[in-house]
């Protein structure tokens, strides 16, 4: 494979799921991609990387049905309107009709807090942080893209309960911690967090704190998000506890929701190159391939002897290796796994064999880059090159991504930073619905830029700044940019 | 809890999933569960295992669709057949009424086997190996019991294409050692595989080999079932390849699927003990429960800072443990961690603290067995008690499983077998439905017992042994067992 990826994108994307079969678009029902073993190894290992942080930070594992009822689905009166255009219904099962339609789960709010509402009494029940790994279904009406918008994806979904406010919005700073320490520290993927405008928000959610990534197109992708629910479902759902004082007292509620099939698109997008994916050693299904360069004309026994025992050095050390035998070339193999992602290659050939050394070949470094390393040092040396490469990826992600930062006081300038694939800063009006949704139509219109909402952590502009649209004092610092 | 498992199982199985909270029942879709955090922790342990030997012998993972269209459905008459009467049918999504039905998966070769055909072209493509974990939903008529059988269940599937039949078989074989090698030699559960007799197979298999294990109210629980396809599917779905002699030939294909959420429901029945759970070492959630025993009128600050250090130490070798310093009594939470099944308990007091010493329970010892062990030594002791257990379930529960095998040569000793909760050995007329049915019905009118099949690698009896229900002549030694 041999495409700008930068210049052209879309067509990158494209090719790098077919030709690396990442997944297979030609499933028969729309908007549902069948993952095929290349990415849902990394997504396995990215899961058991997420877990790990949600368990380490008090959350426990549990499973919920993907059927809700209908009746449930309705108790939050915002959560029904927001979701409802998104469900899939079921109404039949074998022969008969359901007395009731049940939902297969958007999301899983209306399943878990009725048993919540069950579990919890007192203080001595509280924090409740409860996680699981799971698929959910939407209908989506936009476009559908594989891994970033499907009808069917996979996700976790932490929903948390406390006795105040405090609690729910400590858990909101925790969650963006949590996604700094896995999206950015493991997976390499930089992003800011924005509290997003009043009007879009999780539906039912008091305020909805999303992670942006940038993709190669200048578009932005949302990444996980983390939302306080305060007490609207507790109130809704009954999830109420005995205070200290004695009182019964509604839950605060948190909810967030990485998506780990989004997130694992993210990271190809980021991070690959030209000539195919370029992943992290951590995340990475093979880590090291090693390949046999036979001569033409000499028994290669020694040789692929020398590989196996390379092979199982590696493998009992626990990295993820295997030598390619196959009858192909060299040279076919090198572009093969160069497309797959392959963080380290091995080459063998007489002289390694003889010498017991391994050439070694890191998949971002610059062509016929090779390096000479005695066999005694190879796990050492494997383990660093591979924990270098992540580290060179994650600041090379973070450049790009801090370079296409950008700020914007009038609209021809947020324009033309629009145009060059930014994530613009400009002075806007106000995050309320009825006060600064129309500015935001209008850079919509007139852009194709999107308000993304406001820094978590920014302090509000000065007075004297003016909304970049329609020119009245400007209450915030909002983020522009075009998105998915 | 104190109740007897083996006189009142059905008692124990209801207190202990509620008691431990492993489940809870109350949600409001019949036939589907809550799986709450104490199970899930040991079902994600029992998969990743699972997977690990699944992937060991040559299995990737892949994930597909959870909505398969009708029409796929019904291209494999047999199954489509078995199947229909247990589908949820999604119809309507959004607003909108769908083109065509859509089945949740009730299993997936009609998910898969399409995209097979796309992937599979010659040779250099087989064996095709791969596995996906996810849900099913089945709309199950026959009474539901939580983990044994529920309308939503969590399993993996592995799906196998070969170029020929003695592939095919090779798989089935390599299927038992798999079952042998996770569910007997990690989790402690026996099992018989037994080929199912014709009127009993999946629907579309040419045979179907399912393991039984034992219930303590003597009835038998089919676990993961290995089925030989044959080429019906691939004749059917069009998974045809190039044989080395250029022709175009269907593969042959076999499915096994492990159901984990019932393998833990069978794990936990087999071990458990009147007090509570006894879980094998592996699959606890929590290894090791430190409890500290703070003297009535002193400072406990010595003891509780001896038990940080001891949690540090097995925590930092990877063992899983906690410090129990909440404010009940020593005694309720020695009840307590020994209903949850943890396999061993640490007590701490002052002397302990004082001397660098641990006094250690093991779960299954009898009451008042302690060890004091030396700080030092901690780990190594840990593990080697953990291992210990483990091993005297699984002697313990295969002791109990041959027991209860037993052999009749007539109806009555059949009778008294099968009341004895014995899998019962006997000489049989015919496993074909025109032949052979007759006897079973027979045999579940008068005893409620079920012919399970065939013991899979046994030889026919003699010509002289007659049917022990019809009298002609025995082709086969049939198990007779009471089922759920």
């Amino acid at each position: 494979m041999d495409i700008d990826k930068q210049k052209n994108f879309s067509e990158w994307f494209n090719t790098i799921i077919s030709s690396a079969e990442l997944a297979d678009l030609r499933y028969n029902v729309k908007g549902f991609v069948v993952f095929r073993p290349w990415s849902v190894k990394s997504m396995k290992l990215m899961y058991t990387a997420y877990e790990a942080e949600l368990e380490r930070r008090g959350h426990s594992p549990a499973l919920f049905p993907a059927l809700i009822p209908e009746s449930n689905f309705k108790i939050e009166g915002e959560h029904v309107e927001g979701f409802t255009p998104q469900v899939f219904w079921v109404e039949m099962a074998g022969g008969n009709k359901l007395e009731e339609r049940l939902a297969m789960r958007p999301t899983s709010e209306t399943a878990m807090y009725q048993m919540y509402a069950l579990w919890i009494q007192g203080t001595a029940d509280l924090p409740l942080k409860i996680y699981q790994s799971c698929q959910v279904w939407r209908y989506e009406t936009k476009a559908t893209k594989p891994f970033f918008r499907s009808r069917e994806f996979h996700w976790i979904e932490a929903h948390d309960c406390f006795a105040d406010e405090a609690g729910a919005r400590g858990q909101v700073r925790e969650d963006m911690e949590m996604t700094q320490a896995v999206l950015f520290e493991q997976f390499g993927i930089p992003f800011l967090f924005f509290q997003r405008p009043e009007w879009d928000k999780f539906p039912g959610a008091v305020h909805t704190y999303a992670a942006d990534t940038l993709m190669p197109d200048g578009r932005v992708l949302q990444l996980p998000s983390t939302h306080l629910l305060g007490t609207n479902f507790a109130k809704a759902f009954n999830v109420y506890y005995q205070n200290d004082k004695g009182e019964r007292a509604p839950v605060w509620q948190t909810c967030y929701g990485p998506a780990i099939s989004r997130i694992y698109g993210a990271m190809f997008s980021v991070h690959g190159d030209n000539r195919g994916l370029v992943l992290p050693y951590d995340f990475a299904p093979l880590q090291v391939v090693i390949v046999p360069i036979l001569g033409k004309d000499k028994d290669g026994t020694a040789i692929l002897q020398y590989c196996q025992e390379v092979l199982e050095m590696l493998t009992r050390a626990g990295i993820r290796a295997k030598v390619d035998d196959s009858p192909n070339t060299p040279g076919f193999k090198y572009n093969h796994w160069e497309l797959q992602g392959v963080p380290l290659r091995v080459e063998v050939g007489g002289r390694e064999a003889e010498q017991k050394t391994l050439t070694l070949v890191v998949r971002d470094a610059p062509p016929k880059t090779k390096a000479t390393v005695p066999l005694a040092s190879a796990i050492e040396i494997v383990r660093k090159e591979g924990s270098l490469l992540s580290a060179r990826l994650t600041a090379k992600a973070d450049d790009y991504f801090k370079a296409h930062l950008s700020h914007a006081a009038t609209m021809d300038e947020l324009k033309a930073a629009l145009e060059k694939g930014c994530i613009v800063r400009v002075p806007y009006c106000s995050m309320e619905k009825n006060e600064g949704k129309a500015c935001a139509d209008e850079i919509k219109a007139k852009f194709a830029g999107d308000v993304r909402g406001i820094k978590y952590d920014e302090k509000p502009p000065h007075a004297k700044e003016k909304c970049v649209q329609c020119g009245r004092d400007a209450k915030h610092w909002a983020y522009v940019a075009r998105q998915y």
